[in-house]
């Protein structure tokens, strides 16, 4: 019995011991966990907004959709908005005789690479995060993204911003009108001429005529004013498109008189980039940066304070100043930007954009019916090499003499683009988009491909 | 020792048998913990994010600052921003000798609100988040946001907005101007008369002014345009703000003609909700409503769909729209509202304005050099029950003879307001802001205790 006692004991305290070792395994192991606990336990408030939102980017979708936080709801969650063409409540009916729509300047072609990214680009508001209509500098603009947008154009090289001022705005589109207002005369009886050169961007024309001012009035293509007034002495503001919107044209002023230069397009992905641009007045904005067209965001870099100081004023009147939301999703999405020197971001983009150039070429060589501008290449600084432009859209021509409406001829061909008078050019050009997305480039590559 | 041996193996079984009841205790009270991370580590890409906003608020500013994700960086994490008269790396030191500012209408009373609803409120913004210029069907409003616009209309009953349409704008400020535009004669020859009854807020005339259309012209005072123009035929186009800023009477229009009403302060806790205001075109704000003034929404309520579709093409032509990311914010902000059928938040709102006015009229009530208006009750359907109105401000009047400029006899007591004459109205008069921040408020009251 003492004997069957000890060995007992013996093989208890063995198994007791064993189960000690592997618990110890388990809570060694499981240590790295505990640090994890005890950081993530820390998150509160923002635990629910984040799972909310990760679980609407988790919802399926074919890779033809996306589920959105503010989408419409059904059966508790949101929805899948199929992009064009595609249907079904996960966006996986493709609908066979569909149109390829390349009409508007949706620069969707950015997504995939916010989705690679998802973890720096995130962004979470608090409750009661900036209600105040100014900083704590009395301003409405943020300091630090100010900061940050002067770093972007050092690292990409693409304008001076040294002793500039800066201005935010409602997109560039607000700052165009802004910057009329700024630049026009302030003497109602001789209002300042607005122009631009064909083919130009509908909106300067669009919003000047709208506006309606006693100040200004639109005075349509700088070429046609030029032969018709012997005088330069007349108070003109000429709109400067460079690249051009919608031919990619690096264009360069006609008039010479006050100058309002929308480089929305002056990025390393659409163009080679031969220096920074050094003008009185300048305007980018976010959406043809990274691809941000739905955050309503842009700037003026101005080198005159008077001018600095109207525009800010327009700004004021107008609305206020931008939302601070948006101004503190913006200034995450540039400190992406700028990352790797902002080598990331533009291999992306460029390489997005190439390789459509490249199929694009290659289908409209063959064709004589339809041409497409021609692009010429250029040193570029950033990316120190010569590269060809790859513009965000094509400016086709319908070349025999009876297609006069180019655009009906590529509907014909299921095909929607941007009638060349919009852009006040002839109805035998018309734009197709390359910036939006994959599938809508795809389409409109096959469309192409029938029809040539 | 067999015997010893014996001990042994019994004692060594006793202290293991011991650590792994230890071990199981530590084992299944972390289980929850377990449970914990399952669930946490669900959150991949918005947990960063989360981190960070919450690292943010928990930086300590003694109550008298703020700091925020966007603010200015010192040492790799930001910085304290003090409110007025606090200054210090947390905000801790009072500045003595310094002026009560009750000048600007920033709302930062709601403030203590969200960050008792900071789960709730907050929101996760992806990097991709709506990158497109459009929603899936088309528009550049969000579609729910609408329908939480609607249904807050519904819980609060001060507005009709069945069968109307609905127009979001960068704060009410934008559509003051869209609504000017869209009401305004398209004859040039015979421009609209944009008038407002004093006293009122100056950015009906500073718009009109600037904006310098040859559609419209500023005609000033109600009352004053109506004794000098016998017929009332002209085109006119009236504002009328109720309750009125700065002196939260409930206006009624003058002139009978085009009219724009602006119930920016149209809240329960600014004044008793009579009934649903219906009339053709109504504007609102988020400002007044949640204290978001950073924030830049506000909407129209519109009748005629003609008149709905010029404040769109405003929109449109003027800055293509309202930021996404705005418009997720405030959809989450709203579904906060209205929770409990608005009770939480008009209750807190309206007990904070009742408190601040009971306190500012009990000091008022002792001087005889200054008065402020008169309040009078009046059924509220809202909370059900006969209330005095508590207006955003007090609209001061220097009584005695000598004091031509109130504001200027405030100064000199160290508190700012706004001159009377901005308004339109007398210098006798001065507008305090009664909604800033507890701190603003605390101050404001006790200058005016040490004056009056």
């Amino acid at each position: 019995m003492g004997k069957t006692k000890k060995y007992c004991y013996g093989f208890c305290l063995l198994i007791s011991v064993a189960v000690n070792i592997l618990f110890s395994i388990n809570l060694y192991v499981g240590g790295d966990k505990r640090q994890v606990i005890s950081n993530q336990s820390t998150l509160t408030w923002s635990e629910k907004a984040a799972e909310e939102a990760e679980a609407v980017a988790g919802i399926y979708c074919s890779g033809h959709g996306r589920a959105y936080l503010d989408g419409l709801i059904s059966q508790g969650q949101p929805v899948c908005e199929c992009f064009d063409c595609y249907a079904g409540s996960d966006c996986s009916e493709l609908s066979p005789g569909c149109a390829a729509d390349a009409d508007s300047g949706d620069p969707v072609f950015f997504e995939p690479f916010w989705m690679q990214h998802a973890t720096d680009s995130a962004v979470v508001i608090s409750g009661w995060h900036r209600m105040s209509y100014r900083y704590a500098d009395g301003t409405t603009m943020s300091k630090e993204l100010e900061n940050y947008i002067r770093k972007l154009h050092s690292v990409v090289g693409n304008a001076v911003t040294e002793g500039r001022y800066i201005v935010f705005g409602i997109g560039s589109t607000q700052l165009l009108n802004a910057a009329v207002y700024a630049l026009s005369s302030e003497n109602s009886s001789s209002p300042s001429n607005v122009l631009a050169s064909i083919p130009f961007y509908p909106m300067y024309k669009a919003q000047t005529v709208f506006f309606n001012s006693k100040d200004f009035q639109f005075e349509g293509d700088t070429n046609s004013w030029q032969s018709n007034n012997q005088t330069n002495k007349m108070d003109v503001i000429e709109f400067v498109t460079s690249p051009n919107n919608p031919d990619g044209e690096l264009k360069k002023p006609v008039l010479g008189g006050k100058t309002i230069y929308d480089h929305a397009y002056f990025w390393p992905h659409f163009t080679p980039i031969k220096g920074p641009s050094d003008h009185d007045l300048m305007i980018f904005t976010l959406s043809k940066l990274t691809g941000h067209a739905g955050t309503r965001f842009g700037w003026a870099i101005i080198k005159d304070k008077d001018i600095y100081d109207k525009v800010l004023n327009y700004i004021s009147v107008a609305d206020l100043g931008i939302s601070k939301d948006t101004q503190l999703r913006v200034l995450k999405l540039i400190k992406v930007a700028v990352e790797g020197d902002g080598m990331p971001l533009f291999e992306f983009s460029y390489n997005k954009m190439k390789d459509r150039w490249d199929r694009l070429t290659s289908v409209f060589s063959k064709s004589t019916k339809f041409s497409i501008q021609q692009r010429h290449p250029l040193y570029c600084n950033f990316f120190n090499e010569t590269r060809l432009p790859s513009p965000a859209y094509a400016w086709v021509k319908c070349e025999r003499e009876e297609d006069h409406d180019c655009s009906a001829v590529l509907k014909a061909g299921k095909i929607i683009g941007r009638n060349g008078s919009l852009f006040s050019a002839d109805d035998r050009y018309t734009r197709l988009s390359l910036i939006k997305s994959q599938d809508d480039f795809e389409l409109l590559l096959k469309r192409l491909t029938e029809l040539i």
